[in-house]
């Protein structure tokens, strides 16, 4: 397990060396980390990260060469700096399971502790769960205009160094992809891995035959021939059928073909018609090549006969929108025990932060089991489900509706409480039917990759009114 | 140090089952690592990340663990297992040391080995220097845009997971990032760390004063205080001005302030004439949020009074241009000994790769020292500096020029031979002072950020022959 106590903002450090000097270290203070409405890629996400999260706290601690360091930087005492070698996460942690589909402006994490350690996650925190929650949010938009089909990750060689593949494969497979082409992460979390050969394969053969050949007598129930190194229809494809007559005289049934350039519309229509007058109805067509939500959905729209999508650099680093753009913001402090809400203003409605301790209902129709409408809620509130319930957008106020005949689920769970690990983190397989099972609660409406209908995030009458009141207090000096 | 010999595509393992299979495992062969013009980021790039290519190799080994792991695939022999257990690098690695400016089609990296070997290794090279090099590139964008003025990474939150952020950072310098935030990074690699304090400090205190003066206190000799929490210029810029002024009555001089929102050139030009009023001209603005080489620019031509840029996001991930798209491409095959050069055809004449084992040739002028054009030639070639050279372009071959009064650099360094390790990694700092040397070899139009002088890279006759005659053979079959 790596120590990633280090992995911080340096900023971290001064303002952990000003509490500690102001002697406010000790004092509680509650974060929450979540993002803001951005783009499509936050309408809503999947949320991911959580176990490295984890594994990140578990192994905090700084070591003897990190005091050294930060000694050498001539920044801090050495009263502080002891206070480092024993500093551990003392405090509570509340989080969405991953795989949890979440909104705009909803806490995925919330931290409650000494101000000085809930100051030192904020930057790993960020790290892990923007990039994960990136992936796994993209590799959903992905998989949700493939339909059905499966989808396999192969993006590593074009990941943001080696934890962006890694981690990113891992996010990936939560998001729904079926496979992975990352080995270390197919070992690391018992992810399915994927993969055929290379166009050097063919290419370091004397003829795109031999390389055929050779590749299906090497793996004859579970070859897929890569057929675009030369020219896919006059010699790749024709080459791959005579491959697989041979290999059927043998006993063995091909799996497919990959298509990786050229048209991929016009290419697999005439791949299909001739893998079937050849009588390989079932052998499958994966296709890849710069594929992403939009040019799947584009491809599908054609009819391209495509029944794997090959997916790489535009789902591992986001593409369009590689960052996520979470943040990690102040919702109170405990100065004497008693909770002083925070809040942080902005000349942006949507940009103010929600003060005070919180937590997130999401409110399901007991008539269909779909999600109705999630609402931002002090932590110490409570719903009575027998109740009807009306609630109304925190910006548009006019936009309102009662709820009647729901059950409520609180999105957030505790993962530690008082430093102890009180969560078991799923494996990789549980946590992706999990994210399958979520999406099923959500009608597709508020899911699809274009505009979707925005889906009802509102604040609970208690919250609304203590962020109002609060608003009107800073703003006096303008 | 860690062991990524499991970073890799599955189909790197059953092609190298493949080449072990059939025998053609210890026949050596030659890849290229280079990148095609895609867009503005790979008009020229700064080459990064050859120092953790080298750790990968030296850390190459099949633990027990990846053997079972790889048996349980049911994929491989026992014989291949076992092949395996003992594998490592015993090739020839020649690269362009980090920092140096590469152009598109020029291999940064050429692998000859065992053709099992140099396969194994596509993968994680291309993620890790994919990687560093667009990072590198887009923080030498940004610098260029700065002007001069210094330019601090801070994305460590908004990176693609950890090592996005520490290897991202270290890009960041050598494309010439003057500091980062990222404490890790500094402290493994030497780098300047900076940072001051967050909008969460001053939310809590009772008051911004409250807040500035405690940090200021804590840090009277390098203080930059965060002026943008409430209002920046009728609360953030008046304060921090209050609390200087009361450091100055006890010896200290501050360093600065910053702004993290808002119009960045109004509140800068406003704050600037606030700091020069109240005595401060020496007070340095900071400003952040959501730079790159664009706003910079713009800012700066809006007259801004921007002295230092800090710059996440947009750096740490390359923004609109989060891949490289570097490939790896077989260049020959050596069956009995004797070169067969390999080219991969495409209907894209850009597309078309250049066969042999080749190197690449820098022409400076010898009156200013400049370079003049870069050649890409087969490895046993050698340039006559004493004699005129003729040049032309590949693709538009009318283009030609001859040139005199030249020398001339081999820009491909040897790295290992035989599996030995030949080459010693310079420090970061070394690194960054060479890239900043070799921009000052290129004239500014070759380096602007926006439309750049495209620069001369062309072919020697002998491989612009070898290459024609192989794509005359290929395609036959049209």
């Amino acid at each position: 397990m790596r120590n990633l106590t280090m992995l911080t903002d340096l900023y971290q450090l001064t303002m952990m060396y000003g509490y500690y000097k102001t002697g406010a270290y000790e004092e509680e203070a509650v974060y929450d980390l979540f993002f803001r409405r951005q783009n499509e890629m936050t309408n809503h996400a999947v949320c991911a990260g959580l176990e490295q999260v984890i594994e990140l706290i578990e192994n905090l601690k700084f070591q003897e060469e990190d005091i050294q360091y930060l000694r050498s930087l001539h920044l801090f005492d050495e009263a502080f700096l002891a206070f480092l070698k024993d500093f551990k996460f003392t405090g509570d942690l509340y989080a969405m399971p991953e795989g949890t589909i979440v909104f705009p402006m909803e806490p995925l994490i919330r931290v409650r502790s000494p101000i000085c350690e809930a100051q030192l996650l904020e930057t790993a925190l960020l790290n892990i769960v923007n990039h994960q929650t990136l992936i796994a949010t993209k590799a959903s938009r992905v998989c949700y205009s493939a339909q059905g089909d499966d989808v396999f990750e192969f993006g590593l060689r074009r990941a943001q160094g080696p934890d962006a593949g890694i981690y990113g494969a891992r996010a990936a497979i939560i998001g729904g992809c079926t496979s992975t082409s990352n080995v270390l992460t197919a070992q690391m979390f018992g992810a399915p891995a994927a993969g055929t050969h290379a166009h050097s394969w063919v290419m370091s053969f004397p003829t795109e035959l031999d390389a055929f050949r050779a590749y299906a007598n090497l793996y004859p129930n579970t070859c897929v021939l890569l057929v675009d190194t030369y020219n896919t229809l006059k010699s790749g494809v024709p080459n791959a059928i005579k491959v697989f007559q041979e290999q059927r005289r043998k006993g063995f049934e091909p799996i497919g073909i990959r298509l990786d350039s050229g048209d991929l519309a016009y290419l697999s229509k005439q791949a299909r018609r001739m893998l079937d007058d050849a009588g390989f109805p079932d052998c499958r067509i994966f296709a890849s090549g710069d594929l992403d939500e939009y040019t799947i959905a584009d491809l599908k729209s054609q009819g391209a006969k495509i029944d794997v999508w090959g997916v790489g650099t535009r789902l591992i680093t986001g593409h369009d929108h590689p960052a996520l753009g979470g943040v990690y913001k102040l919702a109170a402090i405990y100065p004497d025990g008693v909770e002083i809400p925070k809040l942080k203003i902005s000349e942006n409605a949507n940009k103010i932060t929600n003060p005070g301790e919180k937590k997130v209902a999401r409110l399901y129709s007991r008539e269909d089991g779909k999600a109705i409408a999630d609402l931002i809620m002090l932590a110490s509130e409570e719903l009575d489900e027998t109740k009807p319930l009306r609630i109304f957008d925190p910006v548009e106020t006019w936009k309102h509706m009662t709820v009647k005949d729901y059950t409520v689920r609180y999105l957030l769970v505790p993962v530690y409480q008082k430093g102890e690990l009180v969560y078991r983190s799923p494996i990789l397989p549980e946590i992706a039917a999990y994210a399958r099972a979520e999406q099923n609660t959500f009608w597709d409406e508020y899911l699809r990759v274009n505009r979707p209908h925005i889906y009802k995030v509102d604040l609970s009458d208690k919250l609304y009114d203590l962020k109002r009141q609060m608003i009107a207090e800073k703003t006096d000096f303008d």
